[in-house]
This record gives C-alpha cells, structure tokens and sequence, in this order.
C-alpha cells in the first residue's frame, strides 16, 4: 500500500524544478553528425519533460526554474504556456547566460548519443532568492531533478525548494537524472545526491545511480537494502530501473513490484525515463496501485521512444488508455 | 542530563576537521596597522584552536585538514605534534595553494579588528578523497567548523566526514564560526549551515549565527524555539552564546542552563570562542554537568583573551583549574 | 600603386588563422526565432569564410585553428578538406572546449541578427606551441582576424603567427571582425587591436571598427587621418567600409579609392565582408590594381548575401568572373 | 654616447607603473622560516623600490598602481608620501583585493628566499581607466616593469602607459623583473614581454630574462646579439645582467660598458637589482656617461644588500657620494 500524503486542497498538483532546456534534434536519422545537415529545435531538460509529461495527462503543473534572456528562453516559456503549464516560478537571467542545448545523434535505434551545450546555462544560476515559499505551498508535490544539484547556485536552490516542501508537506519526487558532463566529479555528486535523497518521499533512479550514490560504502548493496536505506530517512517508495530489464519498486511496508515493458517500434532511445516518470506520477497522484501507476509509465515511455522529439511527444491521457488496452507486452 | 554516548574504547578523543591557519599578531597594540611595524606568528583557524585548547587540556586530539606545501604549511604541523596532536589526518596541498593569514590590529582592547588573507588557501581545499573513514572510527568525538563549509571541495569533505562520524557513532560537535567574507553570499550559508547542523550533536553558536541560519524562515526564532528546531533533528545540546552577557545552554530534556563570565584583564577578543569551546568540551567529554563545563569553558576564555595569542595561549588543567578557583566571577 | 611584396616560391598562397565555428542557419525565414523550427549547419566563423572563399577562387589556402574534438569539429575539418584546403595546422581540442555557434534568425533581409554560443569555445584555446614557425614559412601570406585576439591563449598564439610571418617576409591581412561578445570591455580590445595592427600589411575594417581602435585619441580621426596612422607603422594598404555607403581603400603612396556596390536580391547580409575579403585578398594577390580588387570583392559579397550560408555560399571564379559581367553597379 | 633625450621642461622626473606590494621581513636571521617568530612589515614591489630609490636620490617621482582599501593599501601610499614621491596616480582597488606579500627567508646570506601571496592582488587590478594621460605627459621618464604585464587588466593597462609615453616624448625605461610564479606560461610571458620591449628606450635585466624572451628563436643569441635586435626597435641602450659576474651595457652606437661591483658585508641578496636600476637610472637623467651610472648602480646595491629591508635600505645622495669614494672595488 502506497502511504504517500498528497494534500487535496492546493491549486497545482505538481511544481518541477531544474533545468529548461532546448533539443535540437537530427533530421537525418541512421547517420552521424558529421554528416547531418538540419536540426529541429524542441524543449528539453529531463524535469521539463516530466512536466510537460504530467500536464499532457491533466495535471495542473508549475515549474520553477531559469531560461536565458534570448529567444531560445522566450521559445521555452512560449512552449510550456501552450501545455497550459504556471509559469510564474519561471525567471529570466539576467546574466548572459545561455539555454543549454542536446544535439542528438540518431546512429541506429540504438546507438543514440547527445552532444552537450552546457557552459554558462542559465538553469544552473537558478537563485535561492528564486525559490518562493508561497508557489511551493500551492502544490501538492515537488518534483526535484539531480542536474539542477551540479553546481552553485541551483544547488542551493534545490536545497531551499525541498526545505519549503517539506514545511509545507508537499510530497518529494527526487528523479535521479545523473548527467556526469554537469559534475567536477563523482565524490562531489555523490554527496549532494545523498543529502537531497534523504529529504525526499519517493525516489527514483537507475541501478548505477544509485550505485554512484553508495560509492562511500565499503559493500555494494542489493536493490532491497539500497530501497531500505532510504526508508530509514523519509523515502516510502524507491523505484530502481534495470534499463532493458524493467525495473522494481519497493515500497517501506515491504512490497516490492515488478514492471514489464510494451512492444514498440523505437526510433530512439531519448526520453524513455522522463516519459515512464510523468505517467508513474500521474498514477501515484491519483491514488493508483503501484503496479498500475509502473504499467502506465511505461506505456508512456513505449509511445515516446518511437517518436522523434521528448516533450511534444508526450501522449495525452487518451492517447495513452488506448495504448494500454491494445499494445502487447513483452515479458523482461 | 546530558545524554552524550560518547564511546569509551577509542584511540582518540577528538578529531577536529578544517581550517589551519597562521595568525600574524601584531607587536605594537594600541596602535592600527597602518602604523604597526611587526608581527608575530602563530598557528591559527578556529578548529586548529580548539583542538588545540583541547590537547593542552589532556584529551587525545587529531585533525582532518590540509597545509601548504611551504614553510607556513610545515610550521603548522610541526606545532600540532608539539602539542602531542596526531596529523595522520593532515595532507600537504599540491596545487600551489597557500596557508590562510590572518593579520590582526589592537587599537584599544575593546577594538580590534583582523586582516583576511583567504584566496587560494590549502584549507579549503580538503577533498572527499582525503576524509578517511577508518580514521574517523577511531575517534569518540567529531568537531566541525562552519568556515570549512564555505567552498567546495572542503565542503563535500565536511559532509563526508559528519557521514562517517554518523554512522560510527562518534558524538559531532559543531562550532558555527561564521566568517562572512569566506562566503559568497549568506543564502548559500544558511543552506549548508542548515545541511550540516541536522546531523549534529551539540551545536555552539552565536545568536547572529542564529539568526543567519533562519533567514529562511518567516518569523524569528527565541533562543528556546531555535533549540527546539534542532532537538527535531539530531541535536541533544545547543548553546547559543550573547557576547559579553553570557550564554545560555539548552539540552533536549528541556532544561537551560545560564553561564556567567570571568574577571580578566583584556588584551584582545580574539580567541574567546575557541577557549571557551575547547573547556566546555572537555568538561562534556568527562561527563561534566553542563554548568561545570561551561565555568570551565568561560575561564579558559578569561585567559585566553588577556594573552597576546590564541593557541600558544591556551591554558593547561593545573592553569585552568587554579584559576577557576581564585579568578573573580562577574554577574552578568 | 600597390607595393604588397609576395613571395612567389611558396607552396600555400594564404594562411588563416583563427575562429572556425558552425553557423545554424534559420531554415524559416522573414520569422523570429522564438517561431522557428529548424536550422542547417554550415561552416563558419570569418576567417575560416574568407579562406574558403579564396580557395574557392583557386588560393592555395591552409589554416592554423583549433577545434572541438566531437562531431562538430569533425564537420569542419572534413569541409575544410573538401574545398582543397591544408588542414595541418588545425589541431584538435582535449580539453573538453565546443564549437562555437551561431543561430540566425532572418526576420526580414534587413532585420538579421545572430544569437551565438561563445562559451568555452575550442578556437580560442589555440596555444602558441600550436603555431609552427615551419608552416608560417610556406605561405605568402597570412590572415589575421581579431575575434582570436579576443582571449588568452589564442591572443598569444596570434601574435606569435604575426611574429613569424614578418620573420619570414609573408604579407599580412588583419580582417579587423571585431564582435564585442567576445570580449570583455572595449579598452583591452582596442589594446590588442593596435598592438596587432602595427604589425600588418593590410588592414580591412568598418569606420565603426576604426573608432572603436581609436579610443585613446582625444580627437577624432578622419579615414585619410587613420590610414596615415597606419602607414607609419607597417600598413601598405588600408579599407575602411562604410557600410551600404561603400568602402574607401588607402595605399601608403597616397591614393585613395572608392569602392561601389551591384544590385542584388538581398536574402540576409551575413557573409558581406567576408566574401568581399576573400574576393579582394584574390585580387592583390594576383596583383590586380587596387579598384579591380574592390569590385571583385563586391560582386563576391553580392552574391553570397543572395544566398543562405557564408560558406557554402561563395563563388567559384567562373561565378564571379560572370557576375562581374553582367551584374548592374549602383552608385553609392 | 647615450642619445637618450629627456624632455626638461616637466613637473616630474620619472614615473613608475606596476606593483606596490609588501615585504615582510624575517626578524630571525639564518634560520628556516618553520623557526622564525616575526617578521617587520616594509614598501615592496620593484617598480616601488625602484621609484623610491630615485626619489632618495633627489627626482621627482611618481606612481601608476593599484593598492588594496585596507590597512596595507594605506601603509603603502603613506610611505610613498614619506619618501615626497607624488601619489596622484596611485588608485584604490573596491573589488576586494589585498596587497602582495613577500615574506622572505634569509637561511644564510648567499640562500635567501621569498614565500609569496599573489592572489587576488590590487596591484594587477589597475585598469586603463585608471592610466591618465595627462599625467604621463607631465613626467620625462616612465619605468615599466614586467611583472606588471602578468595578467589582465594590468597588462592593458602599461601598454596605455607605454603608447602614452611614446606619444609623448618620455623615455621609457624597462626594468624585466621577471617572476614566474605570477604567470601561467613561459611562452605567455615571451609574448608580452617582447611586445612591450619594442617600445621601450632602455632595457634592463639578467641574461636569464633575455633569453625567456628569446625563447621562440631556433638559435641561441650572444648579449650583442640580443642587444642589436632590440636596436633595431626602439632601444637605446640595453643592459644585461650576469650576477655575481657583473653587467654589460651595449649602447645603439655600437659600444659596450662592463660593470664591477664593491665590496660590502651580504645581509642578504633581494634588492639588489631594484637599487642598482634606481642609481642607474638617476646618473642617465642626470647626462653622465654610462660607466659612471653604472658604477652608481652597483654601489647602491652594495649598500642595499648589506642592510635588512629594499625600501627603506636606499640610500641618500650624500651616502652614495661617500660610499663610491671610499668603498672597495672587487674585480669580477
């Protein structure tokens, strides 16, 4: 049984903070970028994502988080208004940054990779003074991202973000998101990951994510004693994902559930963690069983993957419940 | 009662963890720097004085912290192991750094000021990598001082060291030792002053230190709903400290305890906090009441501040305890 | 007259040195960015255009630059290598540095701006123990532009490239290109402007460019005043572009020449001074009278500003030789 | 014959730019800084003891540098003012910065050494706003040092003072003070140095010093060598250093001058240059041939060494007269 206390009485369902972000995403796929010539342009960033997910199903999001004073910050806030998002909590640098960018690379379905753009990004200079206690008390949860930890003053900002949703009994989703290109190195990540994590009610994250977060332990820990860790601080359910394998969720009364996959036709492999996570979400939110909520979240990552952009693929609610009903699943 | 579980079978009392430094006195007092012609130097930096207080009065003392690779740097060990200090702990900076100075000016007892020279210092530069987890097992009681939070790495290093001292058991003191000009801005402070005091034991502070860390919140604490706070989270002890009018001592079974201060003879204020701290956690360590240990605390203090410096001057036992019993009380 | 001395017994006709970036072209014209989907990559970055354009004409062209060591630096080289250039002084970045980059947005033909990614760039790293003394040897000439004066190391590399080029009697054109993004503030540009300067043969900038070199003075320059400036340190030629105004061209001998413009269907006006630069380069190099130059270097910039890239834009000399021909001249 | 032609018709004699740092001065003698107590704070910096020097011997001397706002900041200009130099041109840094510290080390007289702190100085935060050109046209001399090319904004701003004092018809002297820890590369430095050098009049330094500038030539030049290029600039005289085997000056005219030194009792060796460039200097201001100014120079060095300070060690008119007629010549 999930025990997750989601407050009924507040305007937002769910507040993400982190990273806004643009894609620019391979016209020409099954070729290298050497060879590439045209790129289309999409919001990004893994909480973006989850958001832009959530609210395609109908959840009423804000977002907290930085876009740089250009057109690529105007095109990002534009985007979120058109899904119907609050961007209230949405400031614009005034600094000269940039909006980091992901030029994707479609070599096969799965030999996909991304080249950065990450210096002087404007999401990472998110401030404390940004982070407002009267927008996070209107939300029945806060979802936290790990790349918003990776440096100062986002970092921060993080911190505080959690600090007023736990006064305030928002529910913490900490998505694991580990990017090692954001970091100076995996001791530092380790640290702030682990000081985040104990503050946060659900969390969810591949198996190296969290073993990069038990690099201080001197044994290597099962899934069950890694999702009991974080029960012993105030975690109730840990999603540990097995890529390929499906994942496992535990919860603190002992129950742990295995999710399977869908058949689909993948194009890529980008934006399978952040569309599982919005209709995992979703799910939970609605008092959903956690079998159910697992099965919906991957659905939602079996439709994104054989689409050509993240965010403007997200599948609304209905699009979703028919997939449920009529895809096939594979057993892992 | 003081409910402290200090381990009994360890190699040392106390390792303190951060800042060395080297203080340069002046010579001529009474006298601003402008016109001063010379210096005396000394070993310096809040924990190294306190431990340093701390192996004078008889307890085994160690130290997690990092020196320059130069004359300053070895000037510094070679006074911890006169003081019969373990520097296992102790690494030697590789990078070019320097020894943090502090330069300081008497132009009357009441009005004395410090020059800061802390660009580029070895202290802050402790890595995660450098905190060794079988060294911290060996030791009853962790120290920890805020100023070490102020950069990475030395901060990660911090939030190692409180992780092993956690899960060993040693008992964790934490000298707030806010100096402002070390950090950038006092949003941040609070965020990892914050971080770090939940997973204390006893915290000593200032009211302004206080009040720094609940910037956050809405309304102003009282001293009693400032312990409060911190007895939620792991403390058991907390002094908050009101300058000349005393401190007052707060345990977690709710009663408070009322220090008074010692007649003396001024040369300077430097150093008040680190004698005091030094004392009172030795009376602790011994299973003191807490009313004794802070006599004891504020006597080293009244020393201390009638000497011209802070860790040559810290008293011995037979020192302390002759002056406990003849120096004049003062009501305060 | 012009009295440019090249050598002739060498194998590469013209060095550049410095910025070789990726230009993202718009794909949605005459429409702000913010609505825009999609952008083609194209090489760019000015000297690396003026050294294609004049390969293009037939110069044998070489580079000393460097570039990111990932898709986008591969792009470049290979192009480089496909228009006959010498690639060997272009060396791969290891530090982790991009690729600059410059999105356009054409909102009209006459409303274009750039929004560039200069942060951490792979051109500006060049070190001067990446400059060989050896190549700088084979060429009989050598472009400079400034925007590689903009930072350390490539300052210094630049300088070095000056150094040897006037050791080795190789003519040197400055392309002034001054973009302030780059730098930090408009006293130390003009610094380095000047101090390159004085060591060049022929120097091509806006009136605009001139002033902001110019700053120190109490007194306003005329064009004829500037050039002379120029022609007592090193200078032979000097051009100062007036914009739509045309272009005014200063031989040490005490000439002057006025430059026209033909008519042209304007697509965008990035691409104008560079495609003139290469096209005039050609010219003397060949050693045309000054007024044929310039209006080779016309007819060059009025056909790559009809087209949509920079590079890929600029004509082969049986293009240029036909334009010439039969394109209309305005009076300007 | 020295054609060195100052301006008589000036308020001031001659400018420095560059460092005004401070020297803390071991107290304890032949004995390793570990063992030492105390230290006596004096004026530092070359281009300051230089300037002083000068202004000991009776010109009128002024300053272009940057101090610290903090007690040695005012140390530093309250001496200069002292010694009756004009310190209309000395700024005060807000940014935070703090004055240089030499703290020196005198294990025996012939091993002496200097721990140095060099972050975050004032002194290379001197801006070109801060460069008056006014004030340069007032002086008949300027003297650059090289240090104070080491960074940004620093460098710009002697390279204004140079193209000011070009401009205006003062003799540049270039004292090389080459320190490496205060660069990032060796081929950096080279760059700058030789930019700066081709502009200066008189170039003083050790044969070390030349050949770091030197170090982008295939072969290895001899002192006439390395004297006749820089002729070929703007110098008029150069003279280079060899140590304890003296010095030689090569004048444009082709003729040569080699230096002796005196007999005296080492304390310890710094200041030596410092003294020896300030004696120097004064004897050319003042028309005498180049043996006799030098023969100065070595005396003031000779008294310089044999006391405990730079700044404070420079002697009068009066007891450099005396100790060139009564001191000993040593033939080296």
């Amino acid at each position: 049984m999930v025990n997750l206390n989601f407050k009924t009485d507040r305007p937002l369902d769910l507040i993400a903070v982190g990273r806004l972000a643009v894609d620019l995403n391979t016209e020409q796929i099954n070729c290298p970028m050497e060879e590439t010539r045209s790129f289309t342009k999409y919001v990004g960033g893994s909480p973006a994502n989850i958001a832009i997910g959530a609210a395609q199903l109908g959840l009423k999001c804000g977002f907290i988080g930085k876009v740089s004073d250009d057109q690529m910050g105007r095109f990002i806030v534009r985007f979120l208004e058109e899904k119907k998002m609050d961007t209230s909590g949405v400031v614009v640098d005034k600094t000269g940054a940039v909006t980091g960018l992901a030029f994707t690379e479609i070599k096969s379905p799965n030999d996909c990779s991304i080249l950065m753009y990450r210096d002087n990004v404007a999401d990472l200079k998110l401030e404390t003074s940004e982070v407002s206690e009267d927008y996070i008390k209107k939300t029945r949860a806060l979802l936290i991202s790990g790349t918003a930890l990776a440096a100062s003053p986002s970092r921060e900002a993080v911190f505080l973000a959690l600090e007023y949703a736990r006064k305030h009994d928002a529910v913490v989703f900490f998505d694991l998101d580990y990017r090692p290109y954001t970091w100076t190195s995996d001791k530092e990540t380790a640290i702030y990951y682990n000081l985040a994590a104990e503050k946060c009610d659900v969390i969810i994250g591949t198996r190296e994510e969290f073993d990069m977060m038990e690099q201080f332990e001197k044994e290597k820990k099962t899934d069950r004693e890694t999702a009991g860790k974080w029960f012993g601080h105030h975690a109730e359910i840990v999603v540990i994902k097995h890529g390929s394998k499906g994942s496992i969720t535990y919860t603190k009364d002992g129950h742990s559930y295995t999710g399977g996959i869908f058949r689909t036709k993948v194009l890529k492999t980008f934006g399978a963690g952040d569309s599982y996570a919005s209709a995992f979400i979703y799910g939970l939110m609605n008092g959903w069983e956690i079998s159910r909520a697992m099965e919906y979240g991957s659905a939602s990552a079996a439709i994104v993957i054989s689409r050509h952009s993240c965010s403007e693929a997200m599948p609304t609610k209905a699009e979703l419940d028919k997939f449920v009903k009529t895809a096939e699943r594979i057993d892992t």
